[in-house]
C-alpha cells in the first residue's frame, strides 16, 4: 500500500513508446512548487533529460516530473536536449506552469530519437487525469525489464504532526553504486532548503542505491528526484525534524534498492556481501564489490553451490592487500573458511542448504582491522542472458 | 599437427581425480637440464604450485613438469605446499632427475586436497611412455571445461639452423590479463640464459595472454612456463636469433590466447575490440577492457543486436576522459556512430550481419590522439552460466 502525500498527484498513459501499448508515461506534480533534490549517474556518456535535469536543478526548485520508458533519449546529442525540453514543455502548458519547474526521465533504448509528438499528444490528456493515489501508476509506467513496479512509502512524526515520503523506481540491470538507481522519484511534505534537501538525499542514496550491484554496469539515465513542498509543517531545519525525516527518507530508499536487486534481470537470489576486519571502509568495499561482480561467484549461486574458492580468487583479485591466513568466510552463520583453508564437507554441506533460500548473506571477514561495508547483489543466471541477449527484438 | 621438439618428450595418464577416468595428469621432459622461464598469476590468493615454482625457477633451471587437472590445490595451506613438493619428488624419482629441477601445475576445484597417493601411483608408469610425440596428450590431461586441446608450434631459422616452439594451453572461464592463461608450457629447442629467456616470454605474453578476456575474473593458478633446452645449437644472445625466436614465440602463444578465447565458456564468438584515437596506451586499454568486460556488451554480442548503445555506455564509465561528440564506433568496416550519434537503421541492419560471423571487430575510435590498444574477447552465453553454475556438481 503506497501512502499518499499531501499536496502531490500522480498518473500514467500510454503514449505509445513502447510495444504493445503498455503505459510508458508518468507525471508527478506538486500543487504547490516544491523544493527540489537530485542524483545523477557518474557515467560520461550522460542522456538528454540528465543534462536538462541537472542545469534546472540548480534553482532548488521544481514542480513536476514528466518521465518515459520504452526510450533513454540517450545519444542524441542536440536534438535530445531540445526533445527533453519538448517534453518538459508539453507538460509546463498542460499543468499551466513555468516550463523551468519541470524535470524529465527517459529510460530504454540508446541512441533513438524520442517520439515527441506521441508525447505531445499524450501529455494534456495525462494532466487532466492526475489523481493523489496515482503514484503507483507511475512506477508502473517507468519500468522497461522491471518484473514488477517498485514503491515504497513511511511515514513519520515530530511532536504533533507528520510527514510522508513516498517514492517509485525503476531498475533491473545496469545497477550499480555510485549512481543511485535508473530512476528514482521521490516525494515529500516536509518543508526544507535546497541544500539541506540535497544532503539528505546523497546521503539516503550512500547507504541505498549506492550499496547494490546488479551486473557491474551503469546506465546513462540514472536519476534519483527527491521533491518537497513542505505541506506537513515540518522543516528539516529544526534539527529534530531532520533526524526523523533522514531516518524515513533512508528507510524508504533502502527498501526500494533491495527491490531493485530482487529484481535483478533473471535473478533468483538477494545476497548481502558484508566485508569485515578490514583497514579502512573503502578497502572492504572494493573487496565487497570484486564478490558481487565476479561472474564466477554469481553463478556459483545460481547453481547453489558453496563454491568459496571463487569467493577467495575474488577477494585475492580485488587489489586490496589481504593475508590469506586470516581469512574466514561464512554463508549466513555457517563458516566455511576458517584462516584461509575450508572448513570440510560437513560445513559445506550446511552452507548448500543456506543458498537454498532466496536471501541470504555471505561474509568474509579479513581480520586486518574493524572497518566493514555492506553490498547487496543477486545471482547471475540464464535468464539474465536471455533478457539482456532478446532487449531491442 | 603439434611439431616436435628435439630432446623434448611427453605424455599423460589417468590418475583417477577427474569424474569418469579422462586423462587428468601431463608431465614434460626434457632429456637435458633446460633454461627455464614462467609468468605466474597476479592474484594474491596463489596456489600452492605456484608459490612452489616461483621459489624454484629462480635457478633458471628445469628439466620436468608435472601437471594434473581436477584439482586446483589451492587454499590448501601448508599441506598444498607439501603435497605440490609430493608430485614434484614423485616425478623427479621416476625421472632420476633432482627434486629442484622439477617444476609443477594444477588446475581445477580450490580447497581441496590433493589426492597425492594417487598421483604417486600414477606418475612411474607415466614416466616410462613418455615419447617425442606425446605433448598433445598433455593439452589433453589440463582440460577442465575446455572442450578442446589447445596446442601451437612453429619453427624458425637463422643462418642453415633450425628451431622449433611448440606449445600447449588449458584455459576456458577466468581468463583475463595480467595474468597470462590458467596454463600454458612452451618446449623449445633454442639456447638461453634465463634473464633473455624471461624477457622474451614477459614480451610474447604481453602481446597474446595480456590481450584477452572471457569473464574479467582471474585464477589463483595461472601458470606459463618456457623451457629451452638449446639443442637447436642457436643462441638468444645471437640478435639474429632473439628476434627470429621472439617472432615466433609472439605467434605460438598468441595463436593459443585465441584458441583460449574462442573456446571461453560457452562462447559463440570471438570478438576483437580496438580502441583507437586514446591519449595514451593506459587509456585505450582501459577503454577496451570496459567494454569487453561489459555484460550488457557481451549478452548483445550472443544475441547478435548491434546495441552501440551499451558499448557508449561503457566507455562512458570506464572512467577515461572521453569527448562523446568526436566519439566514431564501428563494427568490422560498417560504422554505426560517427561524432557521438547513431548511423541510422541502414548502418545497423549492416552491422548485424558482421554480428553473424563467428569472429569479428569492434573499433571504437575515440579521437583524442594516437594511442590504440587491442583486446579480444567472447560473448556471454547461457551456456556459459549453466557450465559455470553446475561446474562442482
Amino acid at each position: 500500500m503506497l501512502l499518499q502525500v499531501p499536496g502531490f498527484v500522480a498518473g500514467s498513459a500510454s503514449a505509445g513508446l513502447k510495444k504493445g501499448g503498455n503505459k510508458d508515461l508518468g507525471m508527478i506534480f506538486s500543487e504547490v512548487p516544491a523544493c527540489a533534490a537530485g542524483v545523477f549517474t557518474t557515467n560520461q556518456v550522460q542522456a538528454a533529460p540528465v543534462l536538462l535535469d541537472k542545469k534546472r536543478i540548480k534553482s532548488g526548485r521544481c514542480q513536476a516530473i514528466v518521465a518515459n520508458s520504452g526510450n533513454a533519449n540517450a545519444c542524441t546529442g542536440k536534438q535530445g536536449i531540445e526533445d527533453a525540453k519538448a517534453v518538459a514543455r508539453a507538460a509546463a502548458a498542460a499543468l499551466k506552469i513555468p516550463e523551468e519547474m519541470v524535470l524529465v526521465g527517459s529510460t530504454g533504448v540508446i541512441g533513438q530519437r524520442l517520439n515527441i509528438s506521441a508525447i505531445e499528444a499524450a501529455v494534456p490528456k495525462l494532466a487532466d487525469q492526475l489523481s493523489p493515489s496515482g503514484l503507483y501508476d507511475v512506477a508502473q509506467a517507468i519500468m522497461t525489464t522491471d518484473s514488477f513496479p517498485k514503491t515504497a512509502s513511511r511515514q513519520g512524526s515530530v511532536g504533533d504532526k507528520t510527514f510522508t515520503v513516498a517514492a517509485v523506481a525503476k531498475g533491473a540491470g545496469m545497477i550499480r553504486p555510485d549512481l543511485a538507481t535508473m530512476l528514482c522519484f521521490i516525494c515529500t511534505d516536509i518543508g526544507a532548503r535546497p541544500d539541506l534537501l540535497g544532503q539528505a538525499l546523497k546521503d539516503a542514496v550512500a547507504g541505498s542505491f549506492n550499496t547494490i550491484t546488479v551486473d557491474g554496469d551503469t546506465s546513462t539515465n540514472d536519476t534519483v528526484l527527491l521533491l518537497a513542498n513542505g505541506l506537513s509543517g515540518l522543516n528539516l531545519q529544526d534539527a529534530a525534524c531532520a533526524t526523523a525525516f533522514q531516518e524515513v527518507l533512508n528507510d524508504v530508499l533502502f527498501t526500494l534498492a533491495l527491490q531493485i536487486v530482487r529484481d535483478g534481470e533473471g535473478a533468483t537470489k538477494l545476497v548481502t556481501i558484508e566485508v569485515r576486519g578490514a583497514s579502512s571502509k573503502a578497502d572492504a568495499t572494493r573487496v565487497a564489490y570484486a564478490v558481487a561482480n565476479s561472474l564466477l561467484v554469481k553463478t556459483a549461486l545460481f547453481g547453489e553451490d558453496a563454491n568459496w574458492g571463487r569467493i577467495m580468487a575474488a577477494v585475492g583479485r580485488s587489489g586490496v592487500p589481504i593475508n590469506l591466513d586470516r581469512i574466514d568466510i561464512y554463508f549466513d552463520d555457517v563458516r566455511v573458511v576458517k584462516h584461509g583453508l575450508g572448513c570440510g564437507k560437513e560445513a559445506e554441506a550446511a552452507a548448500t542448504k543456506v543458498l537454498k533460500a532466496d536471501h541470504f548473506s555471505m561474509v568474509v571477514d579479513l581480520k586486518l582491522g574493524s572497518k566493514s561495508a555492506m553490498v547487496h547483489t543477486c545471482d547471475l543466471s540464464t535468464d539474465y542472458v536471455r533478457i539482456n541477449a532478446d532487449y531491442r527484438s
